[in-house]
């Protein structure tokens, strides 16, 4: 059997990372020859998980099908999100908690998506099912993916099986939740120490909606005046990244991780969409949005539903 | 919780019709309001397998959205292959064995697919992931569901845990594989009391194939002289179907299920495209594909790969 990659999203989070490292242990157990790999450079929340577990980074790969013909994807589905060469390669494996959209096939695969916080829920589900043990430092990085994708498992995304799951993690890797995982939170908001365009980097994604291409940024803050007072450094740097690509509408979701809340500062065409799908005025670029904390549940499917209507 | 419609293709085969039936069981295990329908009326192979075992036939419908707001779709994914309002409902739930082709949504959802021989199949394991019974008489439809979509087992889409799954359900449904499959198999291969009409919509599917709309029937029988006896008269019916829709190209697969052994009937625009996908000449709209019997994985991607050539 040939051998085959693991990774997930571009700006990879600690769920993409520490999914592609549970799926790889995963198919390794079911007799593949796999290797975790991830389309970029961990965040510093996700560097923070891999020191205190003592686990590597994954290897960085730009393209894939100069290595091999199959690959498994964890965390993310749609083509834009995912390795530059995708379209040469045979998708074998998804594991995910996304939406499906743009993904195409020609051959039968596995897939196995379930709406709930994290992909490394599902993936625990998966060990389960299988009676597969998860090692100590596997389960630890698990259990930040729930942590980081939930935050720390208030997120409107979060499900009854998420917390359960958690606790489980939290016994096998020995750690207290609400200690560790207020630590890995706070080590991902480390505003001040970069660029405006690493800012916007470091968690965002492209989304097609109705054939208009938008690009949700993410920054997790334990302040908004931390982000805010960078305002116009910000909005500068999306002006230059329109500039360069085919996206349309450029969206920065700024979510304070202890008050739950955010805001989100919006440039390109169409504003009048953003403003439909949150029924909020859009003031000098930016909108506020009480009580939204997941990209994923209250932002994607409002604003694709706008683009519709 | 409001109520969930569960349903299979257009043209519904064996397979399709159990794994509503199943899945329907399923869901109501895990507490949701579900019902089991159908997009078309049972062909007679199906019809043998729910006398038998002594299921009604699910309700037809036409369009759902006058009924529900959310669906659970079995073995398809595929917009055209679904029922005409797909695109204004929820889709909460798929299980499948099929490629991922032009399924897009806008909410995260329950996405279980795996590269096995039946959608029943992967509906057995989830029941065993679950530690849900699965009744007689369910079972036994599960069992002619793998039967149909297997060819009894002799398929190439054919796994080892299609084969384990079926001799477990053929205990719970008490019968012998081997005689009641044989006499299902033949139910379905009543070739003369049908019309070309009949013949060719029985088991059909429309397939995207890079922007191209293919239309691939399959006819079983036990003698391929039962069909191409009837040659004339299946072009000019499939001529008439072209000309009503968009569909470029129409290809029959004519399967003769003891000896498993094929040949196509092709009629549409490039006819080159077929010769190239599976290296033989097309005479007289006549194409030989000596071992084919499995549409979805010996004709689907050879020929969606020969159109990207």
């Amino acid at each position: 059997m040939s051998k085959i990659l693991v990774f997930g999203h571009k700006n990879p989070d600690t769920d993409t990372i520490a999914s592609a490292i549970a799926l790889d242990y995963y198919l390794e157990k079911l007799g593949y020859d796999s290797e975790s790999v991830a389309l970029g450079n961990p965040n510093e929340e996700t560097a923070f998980a891999l020191n205190y577990f003592n686990i590597s980074a994954p290897r960085v790969i730009e393209t894939a099908s100069n290595e091999v013909t199959q690959v498994a994807l964890v965390d993310h589905n749609e083509p834009q999100q995912s390795v530059n060469d995708i379209e040469s390669l045979e998708v074998l494996y998804v594991v995910d908690h996304h939406r499906i959209n743009g993904f195409n096939t020609a051959q039968p695969l596995y897939y196995r998506a379930e709406p709930i916080g994290s992909t490394a829920s599902v993936l625990y589900k998966m060990f389960q099912e299988k009676d597969f043990d998860i090692p100590s430092a596997i389960a630890g990085m698990m259990l930040s993916a729930i942590i980081s994708d939930t935050l720390l498992l208030k997120s409107p995304t979060t499900t009854r099986e998420d917390e359960m799951i958690a606790y489980e993690l939290a016994k096998i890797a020995d750690v207290n939740i609400d200690a560790y995982g207020l630590k890995l939170l706070k080590a991902g908001t480390n505003i001040a120490s970069k660029s405006a365009k690493e800012l916007l980097a470091s968690d965002s994604k492209v989304f097609e909606m109705h054939e208009h291409p938008v690009q949700i940024a993410q920054i997790n803050t334990v302040d908004f005046v931390d982000v805010s007072s960078r305002k116009e450094e910000l909005l500068e740097e999306i002006s230059k990244t329109l500039k360069d690509s085919d996206v349309e509408l450029f969206v920065v979701l700024v979510t304070d991780i202890l008050e739950n809340n955010s805001f989100a500062y919006v440039i390109g065409q169409n504003l009048e969409v953003v403003e439909k799908a949150f029924e909020q005025k859009v003031v000098d670029n930016e909108i506020q949005l009480p009580g939204v904390v997941s990209r994923k549940k209250q932002v994607v499917p409002q604003l694709t539903d706008a683009y519709s209507k």
